[in-house]
């Protein structure tokens, strides 16, 4: 099965906490690593989980609030001290890229590897990046400043080879890789073994979707319809629903309403207001509409491949 | 006495380890904060130490690489978030301005409380504030950019009442404040008592010089000229002499020499580079020739007014 996990690496909103850091999560797809947001002191929660940074490639920003972004300069600094010399993809914002220039020009700082910077449009769901295993959409959110939140969906996988078929009808081995890539078998005396006979059905395919700061915003359902694993702030609960609304955030039941009307099949749950210190005030909520729903649990790591 | 500590908020150089965070100190004058440097992840650690964070109005930047202001702009915003009214003055080189505007701009912070900057020359040694307790002055430092140390002075204090002497010469307590200020005191039958007669001696005052980022100086000693406390950068061990000042930082021999050549009475060293995990190495090394040398520690509260 592919590897497909997501590490919490932060779950607080914008003021830290002692026990919540600012936002960032970790995606880890067949150790491709794909970091989701980079709140101030993300580069140390990356050290404490032992995660090698210069692995990170691409860095996704949901938005230009500090709590999503503070971390990145030194992020980016630390990753060309230690050596760096690979290419690192920003998807974000347009404005991120004046912020890391203003602060590299003034601290004088001569990159040794490339940054390449993909503006991020929050109108539109677009396909912002994708490789032969996965492709990443964007998903306008609904917030104060012009905010995306990204979903990961592996593309559909190969058929398995079907060990039992390969000895039946003695399939040499230089043949493998031609029948994984869907090709029939032409067996020596002429007979045409069709690749369906060869292979075992594929692996299912998963799904993570980040819904980054955004008040209770219906367009996002159709974007991560079945989604197998959302994560949907819920920095209030509905008791504060007023300031949610106000200040463009979601209370836990809206987190879950969003799971519900999307058929995701699980729900974690994130960007807490200070005023929780005992969060399962907001998880009871979220679960009398939503069952299956999870709390964002700093150094949690989360199964996106997981089978029900 | 007056009261003169200095709280050791981070000692690592440019990549912060699990143990060592980047360069900030909390001075507190009289329980008046002053913010020395700002690394990232300062305000987490000021709330570590319960520092009630709006009480500092003073933050001085010595210069603009990452680890030492990357942690402003998070504070900063926190101070909002909290609900701050009250001016802070920021001491810095001019372009911090530029950085700091561009993050409120972009994430469309409209602070409710005014920012005030003042643009510190890093060439010449200069008065860049002063209230009636103290005097800050301006330490130019030889670094990769431009970089200044502070060094804070306690003005001289006035004498103090000699109890006794008040008695003896019955002065009616609605004079004592006039006596404090220095006034002769006038009896009820005409005669003259000196100031010098009813007064104690004055209290010591205190100093401490924050020599941030710099290669050896020789500059830094008459403006630190018999500093109480001495703060100097020891960024690497006499073994890497080289390494220091290719990359214009000190090694601890020769932050030991700066405070030998001042007439400090006491010396700290610290931003240390990550390779030492065993900091006695640089302890020793300065020990050999300033005795009197301590270590930056994390959480560490240093007494300047400190009476040998």
């Amino acid at each position: 099965m592919t590897k497909f996990t997501v590490l919490i690496l932060g779950s607080a909103s914008a003021a830290p906490t002692l026990t919540r850091n600012q936002t960032s999560q970790l995606i880890n797809i067949d150790e491709q690593y794909y970091l989701m947001d980079c709140g101030e002191g993300t580069q140390l929660r990356l050290r404490e989980h032992k995660i090698k940074i210069q692995r990170i490639n691409h860095i996704f920003i949901s938005h230009l609030h500090g709590d999503h972004y503070l971390g990145l300069i030194g992020l980016i600094q630390t990753m060309h001290l230690l050596g760096r010399t690979n290419e690192l993809t920003i998807y974000c914002p347009s404005n991120l890229q004046e912020i890391v220039e203003v602060n590299l020009r003034v601290s004088e700082s001569h990159l040794r590897y490339p940054i390449v910077y993909k503006h991020v449009d929050a109108k539109n769901s677009k396909l912002v990046y994708e490789n032969e295993k996965i492709e990443v959409i964007s998903i306008p959110l609904n917030h104060r400043i012009a905010c995306s939140g990204y979903l990961f969906k592996e593309k559909p996988k190969r058929r398995r080879i079907n060990p039992k078929a390969i000895k039946t009808y003695n399939v040499p081995k230089h043949q493998i890789n031609k029948i994984k890539l869907g090709e029939d078998f032409v067996s020596e005396n002429g007979e045409i073994i069709k690749n369906l006979r060869l292979t075992l059905k594929s692996l299912p395919s998963f799904s993570y979707a980040f819904c980054s700061d955004t008040k209770y915003f219906t367009p996002i359902i159709p974007i991560v319809k079945d989604v197998d694993l959302l994560y949907h702030e819920a920095t209030f609960s509905d008791e504060h629903s007023e300031r949610a609304d106000k200040t463009h955030h979601s209370t836990a039941k809206q987190a879950a309403q969003i799971a519900v009307h999307s058929g995701a099949k699980r729900l974690i749950i994130g960007h807490f207001s200070n005023r929780y210190s005992d969060l399962n005030v907001l998880l009871e909520e979220a679960k009398t509409v939503f069952e299956k729903t999870e709390i964002a649990e700093e150094g949690r790591v989360f199964e996106v491949s997981f089978l029900q």
